[in-house]
């Protein structure tokens, strides 16, 4: 994720934060997963920006992609770099800390402190590994509506995120919908296609292919199979970009030289980005997460658990929804997002959909891209004063 | 490459073959690579079908892709498969090797007989591994040309090829136009894009991350880096197909079950495909060749030769050119081939360009595709009506 630190501008001022949440769930009863097992008691460790009103209206819960994590709007502790929507959350801004608290939760199956394959299984007193259970995006929302219950909120005013965290936010509405006053779910779709799940297998497969992940076990020997979670960023950033995107940024742009190498350098300024994204990706993330949370992004089919009509999905939903897709996003197009609109209004949901112009790719969920910060704020402000939030 | 073998239609016959040529080229004069390095002698392996006639007017030059060789309409001497472009080749076929006599050669730094890092260094009787040198796509085409002056073809009546082959079409036509009567480049185009380079390079990566692969000298160790070959191949594989390709083929199926596993196995159909051909290719394949090749092609940038202006590549062209591109084609998609076309109208040159309507993505080319048949038919038989080999 680049961030406006990475792009040389001065970072923003860091939001108020409650750092290191930690919370214990399912310690009186353990909680049920998609797979059959049962998981509890079990840590989920989250964020929050700003403060709850006593009415307990006007909490935002963001939920996060595959890659990200809860450090939403404050410095990473790995990486030390700005929150991944540092854009979007803080005073003052589009998700004002002075008037919402916001909360995100690594989710299940993570590797920043939420159990997952690299936090000890209380039966072992060692890492799950891969005896971790396999968790779905369903999985991840009971966890999440557990924290809410925690924290004695019945309804979020919003829920939104993008790419998995937008197969949250439709889960929650779907599954929860009570719980949710307004939902956005953002570059994203009801289900995993079968060329998404493709990219995965094979990223899956760079890891697996590592001889240092060691059949998952490779905490017992002291290494990381850092060269095949490295391959496995590298083919899931080409997704997550534009052919535009990388046209205009390197083109055929040599990197630190005049001529070609004639060798198997980085000669391509693309080659040394990616081998750069590669590299750092290992260091802040787990190789098994990565395995256990491409598998629950396979794995969702939110018409899968209604018959197979997703419209069933939103039947009576009493939320305010508005979808979100880009233009030049290829790994979740715009037909999938026109699919979920379809499905909300054939339900007689309350839905908007906005196709915004980027050639950014999907990760324009991410960067500066003022028409859709533009439309997000109108769609809050629009649904902070239904909620009585208003400024 | 599937063929219809693959497919369960029964078997074409196979063209009349005069099977295993090798050919020793450069033993006088080595050959000038771009790199600045001299290579030769050295050995290129080519099959032909059909005979030359007297007047030496009927050859057909066809140009291989990353991971074809010269096996275009025989049994493969390794998978026993159809040729992989047999549909297209054979007695009363499109190319009719009654009629013309079709050649193709495995490119330098293949690994089916041409020399290439699998093979022999005559300086020290061992593979010659990374010390090869570096070739690009217009070595391979010096060497091509090297093997029309042994054949005694002083102009090939046609040449054609697809992706990296339609890359050696652009080449031949450019810099040795009187050598060619008629050019048909399909699916390609005149330099790799950054995106391109990227999945390149992501596959590259996979294969030096393999243990196996010990730097390149595998070969002095006795095993393969089979893994990340594998790996290689499966994230090309996707970017040969299209979205809707795979979305019809596989969509969400289960692989020989009724229910998710919640576990790591091949539960998608379209896993199971993938793996399926990670595992096949890497038994024909040198992972070695396909560092080579893939670099060969990331460094193709014809108009780079021309001062920058790719029309400046045509002038004065005397060939008869026919550029094809698929609608679903998203590695060289139908902007890339305008661009040729442009260039090459800009030039004067006697060019047509047709986009054939395919949803099979950048694979179309080899496969079933009726328009994309009947319209290279016309081409051709235009062309031989011009060059006095009407039927």
């Amino acid at each position: 994720m680049k961030t406006s630190a990475q792009a040389g501008v001065a970072p923003r001022p860091e939001a108020k934060v409650v750092a290191g949440n930690l919370v214990n769930l399912a310690a009186d009863r353990p909680m049920r997963l998609d797979c059959g097992l049962e998981i509890g008691p079990f840590n989920l460790a989250y964020q929050t920006y700003g403060s709850l009103n006593r009415e307990r209206t006007n909490a935002v819960l963001i939920c996060h992609a595959l890659t990200g994590d809860q450090h939403v709007a404050n410095a990473h502790p790995v990486t030390a770099k700005e929150g991944w929507w540092q854009n979007l959350v803080g005073p003052g801004r589009i998700l004002d800390t002075d008037r919402f608290f916001v909360i995100c939760a690594n989710v299940l199956g993570g590797c920043m402190g939420t159990a997952g394959p690299m936090e000890i299984n209380p039966a072992t007193g060692e890492p799950w590994g891969l005896d971790f259970p396999m968790v779905t995006v369903g999985d991840m929302v009971r966890a999440q509506i557990l924290l809410l219950d925690r924290l004695g909120i019945e309804s979020v005013f919003l829920t939104l995120g993008g790419s998995m965290g937008g197969m949250q936010v439709l889960e929650l509405g779907a599954k929860y919908p009570d719980r949710v006053f307004a939902a956005a779910p953002i570059a994203t779709a009801a289900y995993h296609t079968s060329q998404n799940i493709a990219f995965h297998e094979a990223g899956r497969q760079a890891i697996m292919a590592d001889a240092n992940w060691r059949g998952g076990d490779y905490w017992k020997y002291n290494t990381e199979p850092h060269a095949g979670l490295a391959v496995a960023r590298m083919i899931a950033h080409i997704t997550y970009l534009s052919e535009a995107a990388l046209h205009d940024k390197f083109g055929r742009r040599l990197q630190n030289r005049d001529v070609l190498s004639f060798g198997f350098g980085a000669d391509f300024q693309v080659e040394s980005y990616l081998r750069y994204q590669g590299s750092t990706f290992v260091e802040r993330f787990d190789a098994n997460s990565y395995l256990y949370i491409t598998r629950a992004m396979d794995y969702f089919d939110l018409a899968a658990d209604f018959g197979g009509h997703l419209a069933d999905a939103f039947q009576n939903s009493p939320t305010r929804w508005c979808s979100f897709s880009f233009t030049s996003d290829w790994l979740f197009p715009t037909a999938e997002n026109r699919a979920i609109v379809k499905a909300l209004a054939a339900a007689g949901a309350d839905v908007s959909f906005v196709e915004i112009n980027s050639d950014k790719g999907h990760d324009s969920f991410l960067l500066e891209v003022p028409e859709f910060h533009d439309t997000l704020r109108g769609f809050i402000e629009g649904s902070a004063a239904k909620r009585g939030l208003a400024r």
